[in-house]
């Protein structure tokens, strides 16, 4: 579904009109991505829609210490509360489906269980958690990584992102208190099982010709920065013998990256880069790029990342360069809970739609994975018949985005009702 | 010379007291490196500097239409003036040396010229011309080229800096009036003779063993930016095969740029590069790289770009991206006015010093470039014995500084005095 499409409904209206209340939030006209920012203006906006789709649900809303969003449906005080969510910032000039498609189709879902005439035995919650992307601080997950104790509150004050502004003050700047953050059990310890929504970022229930699927783990991953400090100079006058140019490793490090991960069918990108001076007539003194990498299972992703800085650190001594690899952060191997996709499995399987749901692992980071080591949890995909994600581009069909929502409809059901 | 020495003067300590004067202003605590760029506070800084110095020496002191300053010893309105200076602007975090050395050192030759007691015959002119190093909006040379008429008002005032500020705007907000700039033939019509001693920025003095040189001309340069342009994606979630991610032909156009320069003895640099998205995890939607080259001669040039733009172009379809380039500058080559420059080599090969004088060829712009086109103009480069420059590693040994004052009054003294 294409954010300006939304007629010819075959789930509740409410899902369309979510859809036009949060097309406009944040979104660049010149791009059509969106900049949804954790703390931002855009990030308020979206903040404001989640409490009033919780108002006009008679849900009880409330905001944890870490700055998630929460919204209840009964009282989830005994521990068993079924929750779904995702979370509604994205990366600079994402699309709309990342994020939003799991809070929209939480809410959608329990529109449609409400028309079922269901009756719940558990309590029911929906989040949206914060700063998922990352895209502001520079580490993803951070609303629920504090809340799982993954990271600590002075772990998170050192934050800042690119104008130097540290993640205290722009939450202050938001209206909240960045002396409240840190680990919060008692919420999570409401938790009887968590699942998060997320449209697919690949192409594989395409290429199986299905429409929804489970998740079964999330492949380990990191990000490490490769420092290549070389000697500034005049571009027109230093002779190319006298250069110490620390942008040709780099670049033969960007290609040594594609090999290594071919190899290993693997992925290692190189999507962000620094450079200083960083002007036309100079040759550059630092050149700073940041290696993404990730494999299906640890062996593999160390042979990748081992591969390539040994290639760099090869390159950057043949032009005389320094180079330091920092490992900025990994993710182990996140295997979603057997029991929980079991019983999805089940459910789904047994379900009126008669939908086949394949399970599949998954490259990307998600709350749900930070999740996974306190409470059980799992995830569903939607897919994305061209798997571009994380640009104005990124898409879903409404068919699809429909039979997500009542996938995850029967999931709660399933779970929250019997 | 370090900017911190200058103690042990062999010239009039006006010398030494001008270096300490200037050293500390704009000058980044962090990096020891300059930030004078043109318009901002370091930059007014520097401009009352030379004013002063005006002041102390009696000197007329006036400001033209392009905001480039001019210290008058006689007057100049017969059109035989002889001129000298440099520029008091920085790249970002550049040398001490690079434009103020030819600035002090035209002060300082004046007052090894009155110690002389020598009796001027024509009028003396010392100028600092502004934002000759483009740092902040992106064209060098900006003062000059006005005033000679090689940049049009109209094109000046569309000049845009990294924070969207434009040049009239950073005229208006330091003080000057942007509607007044455009050509000035009547004040370059007073200059008979132009001098500008610079730094030299490569080796060639010091593989030659001699401590000042004459030039004998700039060679062609130009900047090309190279667009590619690929699709933002996720960067752990896409396949290999599904991506078109343009970090990649631009690391081999990178290394494509230094190949074609190496055979083909000229110089390519990409030194500055801007990424979108920019994130860890996102496979780049665009990869903009600027690539600076220049060659001894036009052919060379010809033959160096045309290469790596074909390179590119191949490398960009191979990976299904789209590449624009766009020629954003080119200057052809400068011969100097031959007659100054035989007399210069004269005045020097039969002054005291005994110094021999060798002439050299230069891959950097200079004030000196665009006003060759005007008015007779000729260069002086001092040894640099790293060759490094636009750094705060750029240096110069303090005899060699001595030398060029030296060599600089004796050039003035021959034009002026006899």
């Amino acid at each position: 579904m294409r954010p300006e499409e939304g007629d010819g409904s075959s789930v509740a209206p409410g899902f369309h009109t979510m859809w036009s209340e949060l097309r406009p939030v944040g979104r660049h006209p010149g791009t059509g991505g969106y900049r949804r920012f954790a703390w931002s203006g855009a990030d308020a906006e979206c903040r404001a829609w989640f409490a009033e789709q919780a108002r006009r649900r008679g849900l009880v809303h409330e905001v944890d210490r870490n700055g998630n969003q929460w919204a209840w449906l009964g009282n989830p005080a005994a521990g068993d509360a079924v929750v779904t969510g995702s979370h509604l910032d994205s990366v600079p000039d994402g699309g709309a489906f990342d994020g939003p498609l799991g809070v929209v189709s939480a809410f959608a879902a329990l529109d449609e269980l409400r028309a079922r005439g269901v009756r719940f035995a558990k309590p029911l919650g929906i989040v949206n958690f914060g700063d998922e992307e990352g895209a502001r601080f520079g580490l993803a997950c951070v609303g629920s990584r504090l809340s799982a104790g993954r990271l600590t509150a002075e772990e998170a004050h050192r934050l800042t992102d690119a104008d130097g502004v540290t993640l205290p003050r722009a939450m202050e700047a938001a209206g909240y208190d960045p002396d409240a953050i840190g680990a919060d059990p008692e919420r999570l310890g409401r938790i009887g099982a968590f699942v998060e929504l997320h449209v697919e970022q690949g192409r594989a229930l395409d290429l199986t010709g299905d429409r929804v699927g489970v998740a079964s783990a999330i492949w380990p991953h990191g990000r490490w920065r490769f420092d290549f400090r070389g000697e500034a100079n005049h571009a027109g006058t230093t002779r190319l013998a006298d250069r110490r140019d620390p942008m040709l490793p780099y670049a033969e490090t960007v290609l040594a990256a594609r090999r290594n991960a071919r190899l290993a069918g693997a992925v290692a990108t190189f999507g962000k880069i620094s450079v200083e001076p960083n002007g036309v007539n100079a040759v550059p003194s630092l050149v700073r790029g940041w290696l993404d990498s990730r494999a299906a299972d640890r062996a593999a992703l160390d042979t990748v990342v081992t591969g390539i800085e040994q290639a760099a650190h090869e390159y950057a001594e043949a032009h005389g360069i320094r180079l330091d690899v920092v490992r900025e952060s990994f993710t182990p191997v996140v295997e979603f809970d057997h029991a929980l996709r079991d019983e999805i499995a089940r459910i789904l399987g047994g379900a009126a739609t008669g939908l086949r749901v394949p399970v599949l692992g998954t490259g990307a980071g998600h709350d749900a994975g930070i999740l996974s080591g306190t409470v059980p949890t799992a995830m569903l995909f939607v897919r994305n018949p061209t798997g571009v994600s994380h640009s104005p581009a990124e898409y879903a069909a409404e068919d699809d985005c429909v039979a997500g929502v009542t996938a995850l409809a029967d999931v709660l059901e399933g779970l929250a009702c019997r």
